[in-house]
């Protein structure tokens, strides 16, 4: 419980540093602060102060600038993705793209992003750096992976999975694997909360996905977009392997039809074990998560990560 | 003339090791070699090379690794822009969001930024990484700004100088400072080609504005561009401030209309000064330029950057 609180309190700090990044012109200050209005889940940014939290001799204000990092690159990445996806809210609140235009989403997401670089220089840790680096390319990759996924019915598994990975995944390794790296972890620590938290944010992203197919109320943004835009993720995927050829037929019809019935694509996917397959997935990616996690020594730590998994496997929004 | 052809020789290091780049995927492999398929001018590229040719005894992969970094972050730069602006051409050939979509735009701009801050982080110099993630923000300040001059007849000359700098002469200067700071030059020499370079950057986005105006032929984009758009320069902005107020009705009329007649807007754009005006702005620059080559002590150097000057000064495309 203490650690939790010192976490939470950790947390505000990183809020501050990112609310005060100053800048004189007004359209952009104005941007900056409509995206950091809302407050996200902050679960990257926790993740890095956990994995941190190890060593306690290490400067508390590269801590913070480290998680501060983490949630620029993350919130960049989301903006571009509002941009992506056309898509008008995020977070509960409108999107910068609704608001303002394409362009200045584009442009915001390039300001964000740049600045987590320059607070990553600040940093000076190369190793960091290095680790940062590779993540983002790796998580545009993933984004331009997921165009692919389109309207494409011949979509595997193992290309969902690197989606997954890539896109979500990725980050939440790095978070937890620079959080250790910053404080001079050791090798197994270093793979462990990174595998841990790699499955978690697989396991995250696989929720999400299902998240979209939920009927149920409110989770801060559009449901069944996915559908709509035709952009398969596994719930479709599973329902779709699982499908007569007649079926097959229903689905397509479903897949990009801006005006589908939620309640009877809801029920198609999930009688066709869309649902079901997806939700044993995630708890394999729950499982994997778990196991690094106890490999971790330091009990508070792993204690810390388990409840993270919980978190992610019992997401609600 | 020695120089200049180990220069272009270098040049072509620098297309290979960008073209070199490989990734699996298809789509992304696709897009990459489009962006890099038209030759540009590289002469943010050039400018790396030049500034980094003084010392002789520095390690060549690294200065041309440094003269892609500089490549590639400027062609981020510009497939953003032309989802930003919404082009359907660039260098000649079709956009990425022209081809495909403004979301594979916006995507492979990610990608590439991130390419070069692996490269950067490659190079390891906490100087190099410094400036070039500074003038990456400034970029995208230059841009947003850019995006409040749309329409605003308001706009000061001073607004506008801060455009061209950011987004343009930014750039300019990173690349020869960074590239002095590569072979650890001393501050003057640093300061000299810095300063050079920045106004000459300043030079060619005044000189682009200028050709946007230009009746004449092939520049490898589309003409009007800016006036469509809306997007008030610097022969529309002096043009406006030296028209009476029958004039400005039509100036107001041409903003915004993508159906101009080109003759009759180059013409009142030219008759009231519009064009004159922006030219004499640009020889002051050419002229400062000028003036900091003047002081770089390396006779090959410094007459390459005057050459460059001249290059910028003249450009028809």
């Amino acid at each position: 419980m203490k650690t939790k609180n010192k976490i939470n309190k950790e947390l505000r700090l990183v809020e501050n540093l990112i609310k005060t990044d100053f800048v004189k012109e007004k359209t952009i200050s104005e941007l900056y602060n409509h995206i950091f209005k809302s407050k996200g889940k902050k679960l990257r940014a926790r993740l890095c102060l956990i994995s941190s939290s190890r060593n306690k001799n290490i400067n508390l204000s590269n801590r913070i600038k480290h998680a501060a990092i983490i949630e620029l690159l993350h919130t960049a990445t989301l903006v571009h993705d509002d941009v992506v996806d056309n898509s008008p809210t995020r977070r509960g609140i409108k999107s910068v793209n609704n608001i303002w235009t394409n362009a200045h989403g584009v442009l915001i997401g390039d300001y964000i992003y740049s600045k987590a670089f320059i607070y990553m220089v600040d940093i000076g840790n190369s190793k960091i750096l290095k680790e940062l680096s590779n993540a983002t390319n790796d998580i545009s990759q993933g984004e331009l992976i997921q165009l692919d996924a389109i309207n494409n019915l011949n979509i595997t598994l193992n290309k969902l999975k690197k989606i997954s990975y890539f896109k979500t995944g990725r980050l939440f390794e790095a978070a937890a694997k620079t959080g250790a790296i910053l404080i001079n972890a050791n090798e197994a620590y270093i793979k462990n909360i990174s595998n841990c938290a790699k499955n978690l944010g697989i396991l995250f992203q696989i929720k999400d996905d299902l998240l979209d197919y939920s009927l149920k109320s409110e989770i801060g943004k559009p449901i069944f977009q996915d559908i709509k835009e035709s952009k398969i993720t596994y719930p479709f995927f599973y329902a779709y392997k699982n499908s007569s050829s007649f079926e097959k037929k229903e689905l397509k019809k479903m897949l990009g039809n801006k005006k589908i019935n939620q309640k009877k694509t809801s029920k198609l996917i999930s009688d066709l074990g869309g649902i079901e397959n997806t939700n044993n997935l995630a708890k394999q990616y729950f499982n994997k998560s778990v196991r690094f996690a106890e490999k971790i020594r330091n009990l508070k730590i792993k204690q810390e990560m388990v409840e993270l998994a919980e978190l992610a496997a019992n997401r609600e929004k």
